[in-house]
């Protein structure tokens, strides 16, 4: 939330390695090469976890120390023990870390301060769709509404069009082809 | 991971309010209607952090005690501090969590046992993309792969119908309209 660029670093970004990353990867397109991965294991009812550790990203593998443990559960209301958000909330989470990510990377490399950026989301589920009453009801989210408050010099206008790079808003707004494969133990 | 049906429970899922609950959305559709949300707050660089607390469904209004709170940052090759997932990490978490939630809900609809559910998932994302540097790679994942690895009656080919009852499978593989409201402040 830095307001001044202190030693190289605006919006807590070091300007100097986001220009270099942007070079290297205009120099060399092979290394924008990233596989992210998770690993997902049920434990019972509508409880489940995820870790996260190593992932795959300009010419090398990364493993981080320590994973990172996601619990996911459902509410009581749809049957769950509440040990975690439930998958759909997680969805908004992403999508909510994917725009203020594009935006803070994309205002710092075009020298934009940002004082504070706060966002609130609500999706649109009709869980007719999840339990197969209905075929005319989708079972993802009909809609995400999001509400950004945001204090920076730049514009609304500006802001929205930096928001707008963020990868994750393409897979949310766009199709991702996803293949399913089932191993039987 | 329950091998029997004990107390009306199976796969962990109560099983008589399972069947309720599909009755009394069959009764009256407007119950199927959720609103799911959560709030997030930019810290520093690519560290934000979502509160997962309230939700609407099912007629009426839902708070939690206390909210889910989640770090999102990058890892230091993508000029952040590692203090959680990434989002594009944090999509895969969404889509793991809700292809299990969605397999265990319908196998116990259909008295069919489940022992172990695991599962890998890779997602394959270009940064140049996100960059801005080419317009002819997309933002978002080119791919996600998934390998799930069970232990059930059930055969694979009643297993991968089951998950593909996922909601968070739609919202990956489908477009889902996003509208992103900025206020400055």
């Amino acid at each position: 939330m830095s307001q001044a660029t202190i030693n190289g670093v605006m919006n807590g970004v070091n300007i100097d390695r986001l220009g270099g990353m942007i070079q290297i990867v205009q120099q060399n397109p092979t290394l924008a090469t990233f596989h992210f991965r998770a690993k997902n294991k049920w434990i019972t009812g509508g409880h489940n976890r995820s870790t996260i550790q190593s992932f795959y990203g300009a010419g090398q593998e990364f493993m981080r120390k320590n994973a990172f443990v996601l619990d996911s559960d459902e509410p009581p209301a749809l049957l769950g023990t509440d040990q975690g958000p439930n998958p759909y909330e997680s969805v908004l989470h992403a999508l909510a870390a994917g725009l203020t990510t594009s935006l803070v990377y994309h205002a710092t490399a075009r020298g934009l301060h940002l004082e504070s950026v706060e966002s609130t989301l609500e999706g649109d589920l009709d869980v007719q769709g999840f339990l197969g009453l209905s075929d005319k009801v989708r079972r993802g989210y009909k809609e995400i509404r999001v509400h950004f408050a945001i204090k920076s010099d730049a514009s609304a206008e500006q802001l929205d069009k930096l928001i707008r790079f963020s990868p994750v808003l393409d897979m949310v707004s766009n199709p991702v082809p996803v293949s399913i494969h089932i191993e039987k133990q």
